[in-house]
């Protein structure tokens, strides 16, 4: 049922539409966006538009003004969209230009609920973070009184099963390459005899010139389209795009094949369970005979950056009981799928497993950065050996506290669950209707973290704006969806109907 | 002249010293703390002390009980005393037994213009930087329309004489390593023959399994007793200490000699001008015959971690003539060095280049991070090539220019140079009284950059909480001074007299 006063403020925010679409598209866009908003549910970001609001082609004048002006300081050929910040709400992204647009980007998977949310809003004002932001301390060596609180009604709540310690980052590359550096302490203690056992004068002399044993010859292995970060440690466990590691120096480190999937699943039951004993027959073979030893395995639950590659649990339990039998650190990098998009807080928690992973990182939603432990052993055998200045930031893990009293307050993860359900049969539909346009549709039952390659993906994403709506891409050829946890049915059928739209443009 | 306000201010603040000192030495320091403080010189920050307050042992009481309670969660081995923020204030930091210490330390000498800062409170309290915090942009993809205006307004008001750009980063460490990803990316587009030239099929093929020549055999030079940060690329760069490095697989990148220079230096011009000679006939040698070949060259204008070793002005010039010559990229870390500690806002103005560094990279002081550069073949020569998700943080983008604004509004510079100065006669005098004691002191006319070498190092920064003043190490037996931007007279002079203390004790 549409409230008067939501019809009002739905119609005069779609009078106008990109002009580059034609205006029998236009009037099924703003036909289609009445019928799809007017729902019963109220958003759980008051002030939410209605629906987008396109006003200008995007770049409109002002923004093309403004990313001219900004490319003389900072580089702007990745720029997607300049944003207005001050004017996002909720699910939507405004920009310079007027135009609003329903986001399911979120700034590449990072937003958790939503522009301008009131309870960030209210904890990014409280003097606590003012302290925060002003005397930002070396957490290794000042910590401030109230920073066990702070981790422990924080941080450590959402601490995923079986583990209970944490060691805070910047990002999720340096989350991943500070526990990639505790399971290297881990494995050369190990073959010392203990943690009691001290280091050789060769280890220490040898590992001033960056070499063996004191830097030793050991690796990561991960998986081929992984992506782990930029910086070089993490770059030479990334094998997503060549743009991402041409003219890097990387680290002899192994990638074991992973096990890419044939859709419709169903269709394809013994083919993937062919692909995934394969991949975990090459991870066996490549910890067995690699002749860099790897002490960890790193995967992430969903290939995201690669394309938003999916195994099963059966896959995940097969990789941590590998890791077990031949005693190698199992990390779930958690940067991208953690912190609810799944419809669980933490995507491994669809796995079941027996004992936990070994170390999960995070980082985007979180705000903030880090690995996540349980075992002892992890933390190094002496000071100082995983330290640096800051040690992550102070402002952030509160903000991320924040964040998680939001999503907890709101139930956010079985909202996404949920409508990530209810997308999920929305687009099943579409690719049933539009068989050449939707592939290998994945993600259900994974929240919204949902994926489709498009033939023309470029296009798609391009085309999308003009629609309303703010899509990225991972991979070739994937659309991948990422909306915020505060993603609502309302926001599905709008988003449903772009696509539509987009795929009979 | 002390005023009865001052001296009664004062008072109850010295009448408990730490109880594992003397009676004698408690009065000797209460005495000589009245009559250092009493200056007529105002604070930079109102509600400073007028001198440090030692109430109980460090840690006390308090301290000792949370510090047992972080541990649960949190890595406390490295942990030097358990501050509260809330109440320091300037340049003296709190603990939660009531200890206001002199910090000249100052997390790592990364806080610039004092804890609790009112200009920095104002700037933490806005509007904009809630937004900021709050609706945290992926800055390559979708910049703020006002991100052009934040680095114009911020960061590039201080970038370096010649260069115009900045590429943002988070830390010290990603500055660092995403500067040598452009080295890289520029040395492997000159050899192909510029931007132009499309990457060949056996790039795009061996990059993505981290073999030459996609992930080519390039290096980065440093030098001996160098930091340059502790993640992979960064740490094989840095050859400060082996517990830096222990167990950490790193690249079989050069170091040169770093010129280690003996003191005092007027007794010892030959001999250091031909450890600088030779240094830079080691550096040529590498550049011309390593089998890495060198894209690059890094170095701190001060080794900061690796014990405080400084070089002339005339070593400087001749590295940057020596990487001219060789067609080498000249990277100065001023990670620790810049914004203002050593008189000059970059420690390298003191050096009068000819031609300016290829990149400056900053972090620390700035509270922000990233890389300076004015060249434009440093921009790679496609999007996504130099990227990640955040790409620093605005909010800290903010605090950095608030920051700046207070440095110039009190000419914070200036003040640095010339209480440097100061702090350095009083130094060279103690020195002379107790040249058991005080070896090596460096760092003259570099602001309050100061440095000495003591024979009992670690007990001396024990010893110095227990007379007021917080006093970190470097490399193996250097006593580092780190004071903040407003370290003033009068606190030099307390601080002299509390080294005087320790030394005597």
């Amino acid at each position: 049922m549409v409230s008067l006063r939501a019809a009002a403020r739905l119609r005069p925010s779609l009078t106008r539409i990109a002009p580059q679409f034609s205006l029998r598209a236009q009037r099924a866009f703003t036909a289609s966006a009445l019928k799809a908003a007017p729902s019963a549910e109220t958003s759980y970001i008051t002030g939410e538009p209605a629906g987008p609001r396109i006003k200008t082609e995007i770049p409109g004048p002002e923004s093309k003004k403004a990313i001219k002006d900004l490319d003389t300081v900072f580089d702007t050929r990745s720029l997607n969209m300049l944003a207005d910040y001050t004017k996002s709400i909720g699910n939507y992204i405004a920009d310079p230009d007027g135009n609003v647009l329903l986001d399911v980007y979120a700034q590449i998977a990072s937003i958790p609920v939503g522009y301008n949310n009131p309870a960030l809003l209210k904890a990014a004002q409280t003097p606590e973070m003012a302290s925060a932001l002003i005397n930002r301390p070396a957490l290794g060596n000042f910590p401030s009184h109230d920073w066990a609180e702070v981790l422990r009604t924080g941080i450590l709540t959402v601490a995923p099963k079986g583990l209970d310690q944490v060691f805070t980052a910047m990002a999720g590359s340096d989350a991943n390459e500070t526990a990639y550096k505790a399971a290297f302490m881990w494995r050369r203690q190990q073959e010392r005899g203990g943690a009691h056992v001290e280091f050789t004068q060769e280890d220490i002399a040898s590992s001033m010139l960056n070499q063996a044993p004191g830097a030793p010859q050991l690796s990561i292995l991960s998986f081929k389209s992984a992506f782990h970060g930029r910086l070089f440690g993490s770059l030479s466990t990334t094998r997503s795009k060549p743009i991402h590691k041409l003219d890097i120096p990387a680290f002899d480190w192994p990638q074991a094949t992973f096990p890419l999937f044939k859709y419709p699943l169903e269709d394809h039951v013994a083919e993937n369970q062919k692909a995934e004993a394969e991949a975990l027959a090459d991870v066996e073979r490549l910890i067995t005979t690699h002749h860099l030893p790897p002490c960890a395995v790193v995967v992430e639950p969903i290939q995201s950056e690669g394309g938003d590659n999916h195994a099963s649990p059966a896959f995940f339990q097969g990789l941590r009981a590998l890791t077990k039998k031949h005693n190698v650190l199992f990390i779930v990098d958690e940067v991208q799928t953690g912190v609810g998009a799944t419809g669980k807080f933490w995507a491994h928690d669809h796995w079941n497993l027996d004992t936990p992973p070994d170390m999960v990182t995070f980082s985007k939603k979180a705000q903030t950065a880090g690995y996540y432990f349980g075992n002892p052993e992890l933390r190094p055998n002496k000071p100082y050996r995983q330290f640096n200045t800051w040690m992550g930031d102070p402002a952030r893990a509160l903000l991320f506290r924040a964040i998680i009293k939001e999503i907890e307050r709101l139930d956010l993860v079985s909202n996404t669950a949920k409508v990530g359900d209810y997308l999920f049969s929305g687009i099943e539909s579409l690719a049933k209707k539009y068989p050449g346009e939707i592939h290998n549709l994945r993600g259900k039952g994974q929240g919204t973290f949902i994926a489709f390659d498009s033939p023309r993906r470029d296009e798609f994403l391009k085309k999308a704006k003009g629609f309303g709506v703010n899509i990225g891409g991972s991979g070739e050829k994937a659309v991948r969806l990422r909306p915020m946890l505060i993603f609502q049915k309302h926001h599905a059928d709008i988003l449903l109907e772009a696509l539509e739209k987009i795929v009979k443009s």
